[in-house]
Formats: C-alpha cells, sequence, structure tokens
C-alpha cells in the first residue's frame, strides 16, 4: 500500500501539520499559531517541530512517509523551491525552504502558494475529482486562484498566474491594496466586506451590525447577520455579485468544467453562494456555463493542509513512476 | 528531412491554402473566395480544389506531404473534427470536416478554431518560439484568444476556452454581439471601431471621416485616418487602451511569457499598440508585466495558415514519435 505523506500549511496566522494518507484521509493533525514577529529560521523551526509531533501522533517516523507537501501563504518560486515574497511575515525573500524541509525531514519535498496547493488539492481529494480543468479560487482577508489545466497545477512564466483578486473590475471602484481602484479584491475580499460595513455604519446607516465593536467588526460578523440585517446583507450580495462576475470573466477564458471556492468568507454559505451563482450567470457565456459546476470547496477548512497532502502525493507518484 | 505540410485555412470572406515546409516557409500559396450562400459541401469542395492546385504549383503530389492541417473560422470540437457553430456560413453544424478533408486527401488531419491555430503558429513559428506560455488575441471583426500552456494549446472542457472578445468590460457599455453590455468586443474590435466613428459622425462631430461614404465606412478607414484626423485617434486610442485592460487581466490569470496579437486591426501599427502598452501597463500586476513581452503577430497576414501549418507539423512530429 502506497505511503502516507506529511503536509504542512504556513498561513498568515496559523501553521498546521498532518499525515495525509493518498486518499486523504487524515491520520495526525496539529495546528499552531503563527508569530508575525518571529524570524523565519524561528517559524520553520517551529513548523518542523508540529510535524515531529503530528509523526509521532500517528506513531510513525519519517521513513514511514512517502514524502512532505507545503502550502505557503504566499508567492513562492515552485521550481527552485523558494520563497518569493510573504505578505503577513517579514524577511522570508528568497528562503529556500523546501530544502530546508527537506533536509531537516529527509524526505523529498514539494512547496507551492496556498492557492495553487489547493486547487491541486480538491482535483486530488475534493470537488473537482476526475477533472481535466478546475479554477480554484480561494476568498478570506484577500483574493487568490490556483488554476489546473490538464490535471496539473498551471503557474506560469513568474509562478504567478492565478492574480485573480489584483485584477480591475469596475471603474472607479473601491481602493484596493495594490493601491488601484475597483480591483475584485476591493469589491469582495475579507477586508473589503468588513470596510464596506463600517464605511456604512460611519455614514450613519441603521444596522444590527452596531452591536459588534467597530474595531471588532470583521467579514465573518456581516456574513453571519446577512440572515437577518438588510444592510449585512446587501454588501454580502453585492461583493457576491462581484465574485460571480471575476468567475465568470476566467470561466470565459479558461472553460473550465469545475470552479470550486475555498476560504474564510466561502463558509457564509448560501447567502454568498446565491449572488455569487447570479452574477456568474449573467456574465458568462452560455456555452461555457452550461456544464460546469459552481460549487464550494469540499476541503473546508482544510484547504491549504490538503493541498499541501495533494502535492506531495502527487511528488511521491511521480518519483514511483 | 521532414516533409512539407498542408495548411487549409478557412475565414468568414476568404479561404486560403499552402504548402508549408516544417520550418514555416511557404513553399506555394494560393487564396480563393468564401461565397457565404454556399453550400459547407460547395465549400469544402473548393476548399480542397485549392488545395489540389496549391500541392501542383509546390510541384507535389499528397505523398509528398506529411499531413494536413486545418483552421476553421469558428469553434470547433477538436477532438472529434467537428464544426460546433460557423458564424459567418450556415449549415455547418456537426459537420465532421475534418475527417471529410482527411479521407479526400489520404493525409492525417488536424482542425481547430483561427485562435488556437494561430496561437499554435505564433509558438512554432513566430514571435512566441521557444516560450512556453502565450495568449495570442486576434482583433479583427471580432475578438478572440488561443492559449498556449506548456507549449500545448489550452482548449477547456467544451473547446471553448479563449472567450476574451465576450467578456465583460465595463458597466453600462455599448451592446455587444452577444447581447449584453460592456463586453470588450463591443468596444475594441473592428465592428465596434467603425460604429463609434458612425456614431460620433450622426451625432454632428467634425472629421475627415465624413470623406468616407458613412454605409462603407470600416475600422480600416478609421486605423488610416487616425494618423491625422483627431476623432479617429480619439477612437483609436480608446479601443486600444480597453483591449490594453482586457489584456492585462488575462495576463494577471495567466502569467503567459509573451502576448502577440494579430488580426487586421492589428496591422495598424503604433496607432494601436501604443494604447494597447498604455492600457496594459496600467492595469498588469507589476511583476506579472516586467518580463512579458506584448508584441503584434509576426505571422500577418497569413495568422490562419500558418497556424494551420502549425497544427499540421504537430500531428506530423505526434505520429512519427
Amino acid at each position: 500500500m502506497a505511503r502516507p505523506v506529511l503536509a504542512l500549511d504556513i498561513g498568515g496566522t496559523k501553521l498546521a501539520a498532518g499525515v495525509v494518507t493518498p486518499a486523504g484521509d487524515i491520520v495526525a493533525e496539529l495546528a499552531g499559531a503563527t508569530e508575525a514577529a518571529a524570524a523565519p529560521s524561528e517559524v520553520t523551526e517551529a513548523l518542523l517541530d508540529l510535524g515531529r509531533r503530528t509523526m509521532a501522533a500517528a506513531g510513525m517516523q519519517p521513513g514511514d512517509l512517502a514524502a512532505v507537501g507545503i502550502s505557503f501563504g504566499g508567492p513562492v518560486d515552485h521550481a527552485n523551491g523558494t520563497v518569493i515574497t510573504c505578505h503577513h511575515l517579514a524577511g522570508w525573500e528568497g528562503l529556500p525552504l523546501r530544502d530546508m524541509i527537506s533536509e531537516q525531514t529527509g524526505l523529498p519535498a514539494v512547496m507551492d502558494n496556498d492557492g495553487n496547493a489547493a486547487a491541486l488539492g480538491e482535483v486530488v481529494f475534493g470537488a473537482g475529482r476526475g477533472s481535466r480543468h478546475l479554477l480554484y479560487i480561494t476568498v478570506s482577508t484577500g483574493i487568490g486562484a490556483g488554476i489546473v489545466i490538464d490535471g496539473k497545477v498551471h503557474r506560469g512564466a513568474n509562478s504567478m498566474a492565478g492574480e485573480l483578486g489584483h485584477t480591475h473590475l469596475v471603474p472607479y471602484g473601491p481602493k484596493c491594496t495594490c493601491g488601484r481602484l475597483g480591483y475584485l479584491e476591493s469589491l469582495a475580499a475579507g477586508w473589503a466586506i468588513a470596510k464596506a460595513a463600517r464605511d456604512a455604519l460611519d455614514g450613519g446607516a441603521r444596522s444590527a451590525l452596531r452591536s459588534v465593536r467597530r474595531d471588532e467588526l470583521s467579514a465573518k460578523h456581516v456574513m453571519e447577520m446577512a440572515h437577518s440585517d438588510p444592510l449585512a446583507a446587501r454588501i454580502v450580495s453585492r461583493a457576491g455579485e462581484y465574485l460571480g462576475l471575476g468567475i465568470a470573466r476566467a470561466v470565459n477564458l479558461l472553460n473550465p468544467e469545475v470552479v470550486a471556492i475555498g476560504g474564510g468568507i466561502s463558509q457564509a454559505g448560501e447567502v454568498l453562494m446565491a449572488p455569487v451563482r447570479r452574477g456568474f450567470s449573467r456574465h458568462v457565456m452560455p456555452e461555457l456555463g452550461r456544464d460546469l459546476r459552481l460549487v464550494t470547496s469540499e476541503l473546508a477548512p482544510r484547504w491549504g493542509l490538503l493541498g499541501a497532502a495533494a502535492l506531495a502525493v502527487r511528488e511521491a507518484s511521480k518519483a514511483q513512476a
């Protein structure tokens, strides 16, 4: 029987490790916090420690495992196994993280950004099983995408494919984190949903959202209250429709079989997905929308961890072939 | 030495045939008109006749050739070798054109739509030689695209990838041929450029374009006069900037090494390309734009013919492998 893999997930606020079978079953998993102030070497050591403890919890040694997969919350150079930049943590530029982890564990290692890893995870373990072309979209604090073409992750010339969040959507829209106006993130990301709510409250809007302290108001609150509060419902509906438009445009270009939406915001369920489908249907070419499955990820909330596991499972099967 | 191929190009108004070497040199070529009213069998017979005469002009028999490639001006099912629909010619739906041509010539045949064929042509013979990821955009009466990923044409789940023209660009823009508002075609295609000029003239604008009969005014006139006439310059500049925006959005998703622009409108040169680059630079992610080559096609005006030749060359090398 094929051996399990070690999956490591480095997010902006969270580390996670798991021992995962080639079928996607989690034998053991552990989570820890990412200290934003910590040096890369400290975070890496904490991650490796988490990995070792997870293997111990599964009753395994590195020798029992086939490979290690790493999902990183920022752009990475997949071919070289290095971090390009990290928006959440300082000092990671150029770090040869993949080889460091391979050396410490003695296992073949493979690393990708979280969007690409999750897209592959969806194809190997999730909503995209058996599909050749899949678009994965993560909607959390920011918006990113991973593209699978012919069963393989499409990374592009600079390992930067999938920048759906930083793509122009409407003229003179809100200001995006990239500095430009009307980009998808500025209309539908978690931070944009929270900001839209704060702006409306500052403008005097009546809403049950006032029960939350202004500086604590998050997209999560807006999502939760969208079931009963008209302002929250309007904000989520607008974000969902813009997201649907952004997805339709990507689908018109790529013609995938499946679009899977993951990330914290995707957990809102129908309150988000109904407007997403509305915006999508309005703007997709009919021939391209007819057979397409537009679904929420089946890997929630382990997009990064199971994405990392999928990377490792693929790497291990390549090594055997 | 590897044998030449037969290339067949079926456009909306033109048929072309060529005998082309694996290096992209044209040994012989002939062109004919497409009769829009003619039955598919008549057009196919005219095309085959053109092919036979081209082979004769090259002093060759089918046995001297390795394969035949067909570029079709509309969506085709590449796997089955059938026409999906044809916007310019009636009665083509479902026609097994590839196998008909293979049978008549006795050669292995391969068929694709003109956008995909031209994209491959650019990679095999043109501006994209040696590149892995290329986006080809055709700007003529309509706007289409062909995507090459990892050296291969990406066709998508329904053979419909690359519908860049029918992709939403701005809210409440002009009406598109697909019936929706503000789609890229309605802002930058040949018909849209001609319509914008007619609308401006109908509204009383002063312009040298008045020297052309209203019902004969085409995008070509607007392009030619853009060097000296302020109205024409403004229309071309606006179309170019929108095209640049549409390209930037596709690039942010796909991260190609090369974007090549072909089609009749692309022949306008700097009067179009300067605003295209302006719109592109404004909206592309800096990391994705830095190393990218944004160029006009090197295959002009034989996008379809050399695209068809590239399909055949690839098919022949696959058969040998």
